[in-house]
């Protein structure tokens, strides 16, 4: 629905509540770089009013404990909607198996990672993706041939997996092939390899442009494109550092995101590069229908496609001082969200105060809500009937 | 059948000429560490009467004139029969499918190489995967998570596939979940990775045991032994250095294995470890009905199945002069070759001049064999019937 503002002329367009099933938001364990409170503001931001919050923290949320403080942590602290992803390790497969209907999602780190999430055996994979509930989210960072070898094992085991941040030409097309054989296979990518290439980091810096997986070429990124057709999510995977930190001498993966990918989204469609519908596809239905995730009600965001500005050296609400994007032209800025009634953002500014977001795994008032109501996940079919959250509704802070 | 010998009443016991699919010659390029003449003299004296022959030499077995000269180089130096492997590179999937009738099967290096060889990328395996004559042999280099990796790829177009020297529990449990979902597996395990472990590099040296796939943990080793019986083939990855090359800063990988896998096999035979079908099943009839190897027409071999000794410093016919078995009490030994009809080997002398071998994929006296009777090389079925190579048989120097 496009209205137009009467002040500009600017086309003013509504879409729903975006969903990103991929952050990093640094608590516990690293607040300095990012905490529940400023990355759930940051993703307000960026018109995201759920998010997918990843294990890697310290502790890392491989275990009851870790899952309870997370789960702690998340409900003081979150603005915005959110699950809460439990980490595969090397002996937690029966115990995370438990957890599961309170997770968003089972992570697998299959390639080089820290901690105790490192799993460099197949072995230890598979017991991941044999006890992990079969109709639960299981995802897997699985770069290059790790892709190939992950979609063995789902395979083998008839198990719907979802592949984290695509970015080479050679994992798209695994995905593909495996797509095609109608193996139950989801994707996500980034818009950090969408609308960067190693090219980049000549402006960028090879220091702070490191990223995982890493900035790369123009082929594989004109792979992503063209197969945009297959691409499910589109992900921020917001992975905060400090400006200190990514000018060290050793200095950590990961870009901020989640202020970043919907300015860089609507130009795309300002180019023609990309459909309103695309973005709503990979940032709303999709995620809702592989993850299980329930309606948000009365919640939307407004675009103002038209207003052409600069992104800043840094963005306004994540800890994380600079973006890989700084400088780039973009046509298109949220405008407003409004989140189960009220205004959460506007013009700039975050409304709701830590602790307003809810976890979508919970079960409030009663109401049981199933994670998936198909049998099989489909990467094709269409979204599943899933009862709302109850939630009271908050008074609208400026009623439409 | 077994007879005893009059002189010490230990049991003779006769078998097919063996054939190991996976060995180094090091010709073209490298003939100081081995060549066709010295390499099949140690097959000879292995009890091997044919010999599948890898293509990572220098030049690399990768195109047309490349063939041309192994061939040729294979004509006037094999003692014993063989096949010729290509290589895939990067560039070169199409060419070798219309070389791949003249050859033993089509190798893959999918982990670290050196040279042409090197397939850093899926894409480009995928090339071979679909290019590659659907019904010749395709064989892999895969370790750990690159197992599943080529697996899913033979999985998803349906191609028979023959991974290398399997050494680890996540390699062989990766087989036998493709095995047990009716993929076209099979797969071959070294006699290194039977009969050492890691504990032994001790003893060997950690530069003189450098092998790749490493030497393991005895829970791999382990593996192994409890998996017998979906391990298809024994070969013996015969990979001759030189010792001055083993005992340098920086030593090439690889063992001699050809003149000791026989003697380790009759050992484990008589600890009860193994049975003598085992052997036939794994040195014979597993690779024929893999590889779609002809008959050898008056081809066989006699063990002394009680003669007790001990595995030299260095074995004779390999320009290999160490083995990392130094030391090691055998029971077993090869006392004769019978090849086409004539003595090729006994009581430790070679017969059979350079050039006595014929090329397995040769069309003698114009009579066609075909290289696979079956559309689908099972990796169940019973052997296909193989028309035997027609060549004139030599007069028997020893009549039994
Ligand atoms: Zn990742
Ligand atoms: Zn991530
Ligand atoms: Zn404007
Ligand atoms: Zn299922
Ligand atoms: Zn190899
Ligand atoms: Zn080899
Ligand atoms: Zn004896
Ligand atoms: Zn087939």
């Amino acid at each position: 629905k496009t209205n137009v503002d009467c002040m500009t002329s600017n086309r003013i367009v509504r879409l729903p509540g975006l969903i990103d099933v991929h952050v990093h938001l640094r608590e516990p364990g690293a607040t300095h770089k990012e905490d529940f409170a400023s990355g759930t503001a940051a993703a307000l931001a960026g018109g995201i009013t759920m998010v997918g919050v990843m294990p890697n923290t310290s502790p890392a949320i491989t275990d009851h404990p870790s899952f309870l403080l997370a789960q702690k942590l998340a409900r003081l602290g979150a603005r915005c909607d959110y699950g809460l992803y439990v980490g595969a390790a090397a002996e937690n497969s029966i115990d995370l198996a438990n957890i599961g209907p309170m997770a968003m999602g089972l992570k697998m780190y299959l390639n080089d990672t820290f901690t105790t999430l490192r799993m460099d055996n197949v072995c230890i994979w598979q017991k991941h993706v044999e006890n992990w509930p079969h109709h639960l989210p299981l995802v897997a960072h699985a770069e290059g041939r790790t892709t190939a070898a992950i979609l063995f094992l789902a395979k083998m085991f008839d198990r719907p997996i979802h592949i984290c941040h695509v970015a080479r030409k050679e994992e798209i097309e695994m995905v593909r092939l495996a797509k095609e054989s109608g193996m139950s296979v989801t994707c996500e990518v980034a818009p950090h390899h969408l609308f960067l290439t190693s090219d980049d980091l000549e402006v960028i810096g090879h220091g702070k442009g490191q990223v995982r997986p890493v900035l790369s070429s123009q082929e594989d990124q004109n792979a992503l494109w063209e197969n945009m057709d297959i691409i499910d999510c589109f992900a921020t995977d917001h992975a905060p550092h400090t400006v200190e930190e990514k000018e060290s001498a050793n200095p950590p993966p990961g870009f901020p995101g989640l202020e970043t990918m919907l300015p860089l989204l609507l130009t795309a469609v300002n180019d023609g590069r990309l459909t309103m519908e695309d973005i709503v596809d990979r940032l709303y239905n999709n995620p809702r229908r592989i993850f299980g995730l329930p309606e948000q009600r009365d919640t939307y965001i407004e675009v103002d496609m038209d207003h052409v500005w600069t992104l800043p050296k840094a963005m306004t609400f994540t800890k994380s001082k600079w973006t890989p994007f700084a400088g780039r032209k973009v046509k298109g800025q949220l405008r407003r969200v409004v989140l189960r009634g009220g205004v959460a953002f506007i013009d700039g500014q975050v409304l709701v105060p830590p602790g307003f977001g809810h976890d979508i795994r919970s079960i409030p008032e009663g109401i049981l809500f199933p994670a998936a109501t198909k049998k099989h996940v489909s990467n094709v079919g269409p979204v599943p009937t899933i009862r709302p959250l109850a939630v009271q509704v908050p008074p609208s802070s400026a009623p439409l």
